[in-house]
């Protein structure tokens, strides 16, 4: 792994950019996400039914045909839209387990780096929370299975740091399970611009993620 | 309070249902609660903008004249359904605080109850997550009002505790709202039907509540 892509935090460039040297690959990426965030913005305001491509469109200032050469359709923007939150979470997971050393450490650092997701994600996961049922079954069992993976490695680190002695917990898959609500709970808690910070709401979830695990 | 009113949960009964010997305000209640329950099962599978008065008048093998003799139109249906969730929540708060002695256990007893309220209006509860957009903004804010008056509550009875030296929380008013979260995260926990009874996950809501309070 480069220095550089330790570095970069995928979401802070454009979702599922590659790092190559040709360049179309990553304008591809770019605008997908641009589309992804406008939509976000769109269905967050008016509702995913009340919401057409037309409206997203005029967003961009582009065209409808330009967004069908990105995605085949509005079900699948909305798809798109409400995988993002668990997608990067999992990333998120994934390279913490690179640079993190003790089990308590990895835990901590993938919560922490989760509530920070949620908060950068707010509109994506309400959006989720809101329109889920309009999701084709299949994607959203996809979607579903994709929490529940993300549930079954957090519970897995928690058998972890029981394990080194850190922490006592009699039921770890099952607290997985609350530690994913109180994280769900962040969307409720933060508004983009209301008089409590990201940052602080950040850390008062952290807080409750770490009493519930025994921790502080 | 008479011995039945006591044993009496307002749950059971129709809501809001008075208790006098008159028979007419009982059947009104009766009727709103039972045009309620269909609301909810419709919004919940059809999503509120698809469901009409027409189908939620055939499964009540009613007219739409029948249903604007209780309930102004579709939008104050949704809002009452809406808002059921917390007020029942806070009238089980004000029963229990005339039972319990002490703190700890006025706190236990409050947390169970609304634990079983949100499992026994699961899909009420669904249905204002999805829909809550689509209520009048004045229904939004006082629904919102009466949540914070809940977290509030919650967050007093913590700090009794604290004070009668059951607990120690740093923080009693941002746990309340947390807690709030581990019980919101019931309804993706519990579905009516599922492998796991809507006792065992109320049991575990407690059990991760307690944990966040320093309790178990």
């Amino acid at each position: 792994m480069t220095k550089s892509s330790t570095a970069a935090k995928p979401r802070q460039r454009a979702a599922g950019a590659p790092t190559g040297r040709e360049i179309k690959p990553g304008v591809v990426a770019f605008k997908r996400a641009r589309i992804l965030e406008e939509a976000a913005a769109l269905f967050f305001e008016k509702g995913y039914e009340a919401a057409t491509l037309e409206m997203l469109a005029d967003r961009l200032s582009a065209t409808k045909p330009f967004l069908y050469t990105y995605f085949r359709g509005k079900a699948a923007i909305l798809c798109a839209i409400c995988e993002l939150g668990v997608t990067e979470s999992l990333a998120a997971l994934d390279r913490i387990a690179e640079t993190e050393r003790t089990s308590i450490d990895l835990l901590k650092a993938s919560l922490r780096e989760v509530a920070e997701i949620i908060i950068a994600r707010n509109e994506y996961l309400v959006v989720y929370q809101r329109e889920m049922m309009n999701l084709d079954r299949g994607d959203a069992q996809r979607i579903l299975r994709l929490r529940h993976e993300f549930d079954l490695r957090i519970g897995k680190m928690i058998e972890d740091c029981v394990r080194d002695g850190y922490i006592t917990v009699p039921d770890a898959p099952a607290m997985s399970i609350w530690i994913g609500g109180l994280l769900s709970w962040i969307t409720y808690c933060y508004r983009p611009g209301s008089s409590r910070s990201g940052e602080a709401v950040a850390d008062q979830a952290m807080k409750a993620c770490l009493r519930l695990i025994g921790l502080d």
